[in-house]
């Protein structure tokens, strides 16, 4: 039986914002789509007649939850939990809109989760939470983890979000993953070793500054690390993260702590002199007298949206590679090349959490994808090419594996 | 794009429970069905290509979001947050089954979640908590509420769930129903009005006596009331519930002083002498001698699942119609007949609860479906009656716009 007897989205006018008046919003093509939500969820199990609900539901149901509740990890195999992942987030650091709330961060909650399922074969639900202590956000999510195999949290504000993700892992026993910090990272750092491949050069030669130390700046600069990269020197604001700077506490600090060997300090113009890896995560802008000073064949990921802090017209005149955000050049470095395969790969085998071990594999088989393709306009593949997910999930798993977390 | 790479469900051996032993499981249906799960995300828009990325994902997106941050009730209609209903448990309550725990319920949940959407349209996502306090499950469910247009709390022992209910409806600006309480008490009052309709008798004219003073009891007891029942006696193991009975405190107490105008005392099987309708929502058995003792032409509902507190058979030769909760006998008592209409029409018109009204309307609603079919084997509708979710909606949003909760 399928009944699709009410539509709770019969249009209703809509006044007072621009783009979304009754009468204009059925020209808007975004509007138009969003209407009614970008997701449902659906049952796999037929429940026609009293037959089909006898299994799916009373009285059948009841023997399954006596198994369950006699050998909890049957609930892997006999419900949805383990293929479904809670995309969560407060609504604090939303795209580039900053802290609009969670009601308002629906939309991009929902794109996550189909995104989750069309690329990945993962479901999703997106649950935006209102609430703001760490404490109220890890103890909200780990009360839910009964219910789901995975927690991507989503667009949570920094130092916040290194805390909640830190803090919420050592709760649960499924996979937590803050994807502005680490999909980001994983994909930047795919992009960086063709871009590596293709000038015929070693990570451990490349002097990398990044500009921006928020999420996607630390998670970056830690997997560079991880991955053998010469140097990476963070800026923020401020300039460049150094022990020395005054005024450092906490996050910062220890960012300071673990980058910039080659003691750098001043702006962020000061550290890209000579610097061969520009990886923009920041907004802002860089004037082009400043990147004319980095190394020759430097690479420029200037990864800002929709403005890159370089126009990659003006890196191209500098850079060997340019890579951006954007869909309409080259190079995109896109999240959704990470996050799909990767808790694809994570829940195939149950993992109890992703390693950095699992980053970094997640990362080679990311670059492997180009393979022979490889070129300066295509060091990364493009969001749509059906082979990337398989290759993040195997690689992902079998990382799991190797690392002993996982747990089938 | 579409990719169904990763199947996290993949067989694997399981041992030591009845009936899924690794070469029992594929013969048992039950468990065969059960297999990866009953349900599924699935997103109602294309994600092809960049295009389509950029309406449903970045960049267009932001502009919903804006939109949404700007004019907030705008989330109803660009979100799928208005059409989808939240499944909630502790698992303390499940089925017959009792205390079982948030991991072993979801089979129940799921199961719930998809007959929302076969029967109602509305999407609905299970979520069992990992707590068991008032306080916490209140907290967790209301920081959620962003996230969703309705609550259906779920197999959450009583008292608990009469103040979890009520403290989280007073947080949030959408209905919270626990359907154990307000699903069962509307089916059996449409089945009471339709039998009383056959009988040619007044609801005014009718006492009944309810075995059972849990979640289910307390609300049929509440909703004959208001729907002007004769009288009503509950009984829990220790009799009758009156205002004499010694050590009654709490929903027990405020259930005598709201019942029994006869006070009544003694006994279920006292009690039940010369009443008009038995309720069981209890378990147990009730002797036949004590049936013999009823009004002639009585009513039984002996709704106990799977074993009714009065076998039909035995029912039948005393009373005038026989209800129960199974599937295999004649007027089925069956909360799907109730929740999917319920909380269709209370979406549809943006309730921001359910009241008194609303539910009275729902089980008019269902009875008038019977209409001219009425007979003592046919006085609430098969569940599968297409009719029947359509008619409860309409009542539903009607009452909800009389009584004032509706907003559209």
């Amino acid at each position: 039986m399928t009944s699709e007897i009410i539509n709770p989205h019969a249009a209703t006018a809509v006044t007072g914002v621009p783009g979304v008046d009754s009468d204009d919003n059925l020209l808007d093509p975004v509007f138009a789509l969003h209407r009614g939500g970008k997701m449902a969820v659906t049952s796999t199990v037929p429940v026609r007649d009293a037959a089909d609900l006898s299994l799916a539901y009373t009285p059948g149901v009841a023997t399954v939850c006596a198994a369950i509740a006699e050998q909890p990890e049957l609930a892997h195999d006999y419900t949805w939990t383990s293929q479904v992942v809670a995309v969560v987030t407060d609504g604090s650091a939303v795209l580039g809109l900053g802290d609009i709330g969670p009601a308002a961060s629906m939309p991009v909650m929902e794109g996550k989760a189909i995104l989750f399922k069309e690329f990945g074969g993962v479901d999703a639900v997106p649950l935006a939470l209102e609430c703001r202590e760490v404490d109220e956000i890890v103890e909200t999510v780990a009360r839910l983890a009964p219910s789901f195999g995975g927690i991507n949290l989503e667009d949570i504000a920094a130092p916040r979000c290194f805390e909640i993700e830190r803090r919420l892992q050592e709760r649960v026993d499924i996979p937590v993953f803050h994807d502005d910090q680490h999909g980001t990272a994983v994909v930047t750092l795919a992009a960086l070793r063709n871009a590596a491949r293709l000038s015929g050069r070693g990570l451990a030669e490349l002097r990398v500054v990044i500009s921006g130390a928020g999420a996607a700046g630390a998670a970056i600069a830690k997997i560079l690390l991880g991955a053998g990269i010469g140097d990476v020197a963070l800026c923020d604001r401020g300039g460049v993260l150094s022990v020395d700077r005054p005024g450092l506490t906490g996050v910062k600090a220890e960012l300071a702590a673990a980058t910039n060997k080659a003691g750098l300090s001043g702006s962020l113009a000061d550290a890209l002199a000579g610097a061969d890896v520009f990886v923009g995560v920041s907004g802002g802008t860089v004037p082009e007298e400043a990147v004319a000073t980095m190394a020759p064949g430097a690479f420029i990921f200037a990864m800002a949206n929709p403005t890159p802090e370089i126009h990659p017209e003006v890196a191209g005149r500098y850079a060997a590679v340019v890579a951006t955000g954007r869909s309409d050049f080259p190079n995109q470095i896109n999240n959704v090349l990470a996050f799909p395969g990767i808790f694809a790969g994570a829940l195939q085998v149950r993992a109890a959490r992703i390693t950095e071990g699992m980053k970094l594999a997640a990362a080679e088989a990311l670059a492997a994808v180009v393979a022979d393709e490889l070129s300066a306009d295509r060091v990364i593949p493009s969001p749509f090419d059906p082979r990337v997910a398989p290759a993040v999930a195997a690689a992902v798993a079998e990382a799991a594996r190797a690392e002993g977390v996982a747990r089938r």
